[in-house]
């Protein structure tokens, strides 16, 4: 699909959704978490900032090509969206133009969507927080856009240097945001599961004052690669 | 006035400051709002950012032009400034220097000055925010600043992107901040009314439920444009 | 010791903590006070900012050297520090990784470590709030690192900006970064009380209105560099 | 085949190349022709610049999917490099460190691949155009990487905000790099003849001072849209 | 005339242009002396960089508003220049698009336009410098734009940092853009002369092996502020 | 001596240079060898770039501490300086300013020193290319300096990045800034020797189209850690 990338003047009315227990169970384990267990792929560029604080959501990818300084396909795509979905939105240059605000919210929260992630700028940031509509934007910016130039919904984007298609899991907490595979997520899930555990039973140990040195048996390896140990700092040798 | 911006060792004395009622009503809109109402002009540019979260400010502008590095303007401006003004700051060039913390803002405070915009550093931030005294500002940074160079202080400067005339209002809250001509500010209070009330009656049928499509009528102008709907990704022909 | 910035493979076991009295003075000052009070140097970059906010922080760097990408040195690092002290970790190259997540926040804090200073990324900001373990960093960003190539420890890093030596104290606020090296620690506790005490009474003073121009006799030099005053701005001469 | 995106550990020894008739024949047109002949998608991120002047360079691209700071792949990458092949190379966080040199240029240039295009870091730049081998690069930084982690080769990348599938066409120039999907390259370079003709034609007609105003007809839609033409700026009304 | 900053939807068709000899005088004397002749103001941000090297300009300012990603006002523009003006370009929120390539840059030659400032992205480089058509831009970027937008022609913009009237004069070199003011240009000259003379006496004393701190007299003043000597590091005390 | 670093008011007469015969014999080597030759430490961040192509440089390092937008130090430093000497030169905050110009350049030359390394602007970059006086600067910005408040000169500054003692040898070429100590010079001379032939012998056999894999024997170790090979993409399974 990926001749699709960029493709503008399409809409796409259905999409595929995966489990809704898998995607409300991914809050559990958080970005960081999923991150790891997924591979270490999927993560949005570090340029995302949430506009509020301590909000997990996760939710179905709406995705929304834009072009820049325009929102008009936010309009489009508001009637595309389901409860439990998430827009994800980008625009084909870069841009850190207002696209989004209160009103728009207003919309997408009476359609039951749980949220933005956006690659560009958003505004009336304190409604928005008033309101409980989490956004993770690139800028926070009240310039605003117009409505003459189409973008596609619901193909795939490229969001922020990560490929995002219609339907893929989207997780965004205060660390940032990461993708899922639609196909991946019962596994991704499983390895979060795991993964939570061990760091789990680690806390509990690294806590208790246990070095992880020991825990992960890497005096060994440490010793191996030449590292040297010296009382003092005027010990060490040129 | 324009050939005085950029000019250093002049201070005025007298600005003339708008109807303090009209000032007054200004935070109800919301700098978005009237970024909107007044033609999308006036915003300075997105690096300005809030010490604080949730405060909506406007006042008269005292303006004042500062040498890179050097906050001694400030004290001139302290003089110049009346209760309900608000201090607009700009360095000759690029500086993130802390030119301003508590004591500046103490003295500020104790004239009835309602807050600074700085196009520069501030530091002593968990102060100012104690004191309830709102700083927008392009950097936190506790680099100190020295005393040896003339600017000026009401004269025009060139702050974030904007032009801003001594008695100019200006207008900050978590978006941002917006500068309003001193001769628009009648105007602008109209507009920003009349899009408050339109705002208004949208939110309340978007919450309702009502698609933006419907609303604005955009569906026949989409299609003109070429939109086309899909049911499936795999129908989108290439 | 300068030969050894910039050293790999090195961890000095015993490093010269300062004055645990003095250590826990610091925070009264503030970042922007103590770096006035010892001569205006020793700030980290403004890149380095707080994941909390009205935390201030000050203790015994214990210094780390890690490879791009790479948070082995972590680990070693725990070994080595004490109650008291504060991680201050650097990479050799620039990077934004999320070096740094819960499970070390756990282990540290079970060492009775007070926070870390990274110029580097951060994840699991969320917890790490919630732990009350502070972090200062250059960003937020959950993409995790590997295990593979040594650092070192407690050998004088470049973090930020400012060279920090193993036991020297790093005072943390929300205004950002400061060391203070170790030699240097009574002279700079002295200076900043004095600072402080006689802000506070310029304080009182431009509290009750009085003006910064008069308090510290700006007059007459303004003057002598050509400050000129008109009543109007259409007074000024071209 | 989007699941692939982000896999590490892979290598993709047979890859579908273009007809090198047409890849050849994409330089007479140039990046941002091509860019708007396929309708204004493909643009790598402008932070993506050469670091030599005048070349205009287009082949096969072999994907390269690097861990941050290290620059192993890059030697996997070049077994599966043949003549006409361009390398494309992505590390999976952002990255500045040198991954590129005069030997690794050598070696590509000796199986005769034509350049590189790299959202990282590049060294020995002098060398690398005394050798006439072009480079577009997001840094010139001379911080060397590792050999300890894998990536793959010849899977689909994120390169600077584009998706980047292995035989895709990639085309660059003074103003930076688009990439050509395998399948659009026909229709691709039949619209940018097309549209290189018509330019060429605009261009004579521009040069012998016939105005775009009239060329493209645009002054009754100027008119439509509320533009007003005033003989002095004193005449502008407010 | 500042009410018009920021306002769209005008083109005014006669703006006072200065002297051309005065005009042509000023790249004898380069952006770094002629700003610093006329009191250190004018000088555009540093972001703005030339694509060629060696290239001094000067010109009328003919003044362009444009809406983010749309060109549409430069095909005004084109009509109100005359030979020996430069356009001088900014968009209303930033934007890195390529508003201007050789299309355009023929269509201006043709009408004997100097050149171009440009607060936004640029495109078709090489052919640009093939045709000596100089320009200096925020960016060079292949991203096209749109013509949907009024803007406005021959009112004061705000172009990087500075304000900029129609018909005020601007001078481009290596070093960057400056504006010289209608109304100072006679003055400015007249400064730049005595300057450029200045420089020259220095510049041979200097050449001889004559110390600034010689020739400026600067010994006094720098122990006065108590600059202190040292025969070696090792005798610097604490 | 770090107690030194950032200390203002100080001048030290005498440096301790090294051998000008290995000074002269770095530039055979270029900044990337050498760096890696001395063990990837000590190199200035990448925002430091040359204003002039395809020079190499190496000196003895003339440490000069500079107020930000205040060059004062500049003329203090001249008369510390020798022929071979390289000026570097760090403000203690970020600045982008124009410190230096092709006066001081004029002086710099006289003396015999041989470029400047500036973590901050420089302007008349025309006229310096000329002179062949090479710099490597943060910015090019035309803005001048004051010359109010007292820096250091050699005493160890911190300069993107790098700590760099008086007497140090930096190298520069079109890569970037290295800084090499005193007393590793010698070492680090070797080492970059024996790296210089390894990589020549290196290049013949990569020249010749040996593969990189064979040569480093990597084969055996990328199995070990699972690369796997494909022969088409569509056979990678999930």
């Amino acid at each position: 699909m990926s001749h699709l990338v960029g493709k503008t003047g399409i809409v796409v009315r259905n999409i595929k959704r995966a489990d809704s227990r898998l995607i409300d169970e991914l809050p559990r384990y958080g970005v960081a978490t999923v991150h790891e267990a997924q591979g270490r792929k999927g993560l949005l560029a570090s340029g995302i900032r949430p506009i509020q604080q301590g909000v997990v959501m996760s939710g179905s990818a709406v995705t929304v090509m834009v072009a820049p300084g325009d929102n008009w396909m936010f309009h489009v795509a508001v009637e595309q969206a389901r409860p439990g979905d998430v827009l994800v939105v980008a625009p084909t240059s870069p841009c850190t133009d207002g696209y989004f605000g209160d009103l728009l919210a207003t919309s997408l929260q009476a359609r039951g969507v749980r949220g933005l992630i956006l690659n560009a700028g958003v505004r009336d940031t304190a409604t928005l927080r008033e309101m409980g509509f989490p956004v993770w934007s690139r800028a926070v910016y009240a310039q605003g856009t117009i409505k003459e130039t189409l973008g596609s919904v619901n193909v795939p984007v490229l969001c922020a240097g990560q490929l995002v298609n219609p339907g893929d899991i989207v997780l965004a907490d205060d660390d940032g945001v990461v993708v899922v595979r639609h196909d991946e997520l019962q596994r991704v899930i499983e390895a979060s599961r795991k993964r939570a555990d061990l760091e789990e039973q680690k806390r509990l140990r690294l806590a208790a004052g246990e070095l992880g040195l020991d825990i992960y048996a890497m005096r060994a390896r440490l010793q191996e690669k030449g590292l040297r140990y010296f009382d003092r700092l005027e010990d060490v040798e040129d």
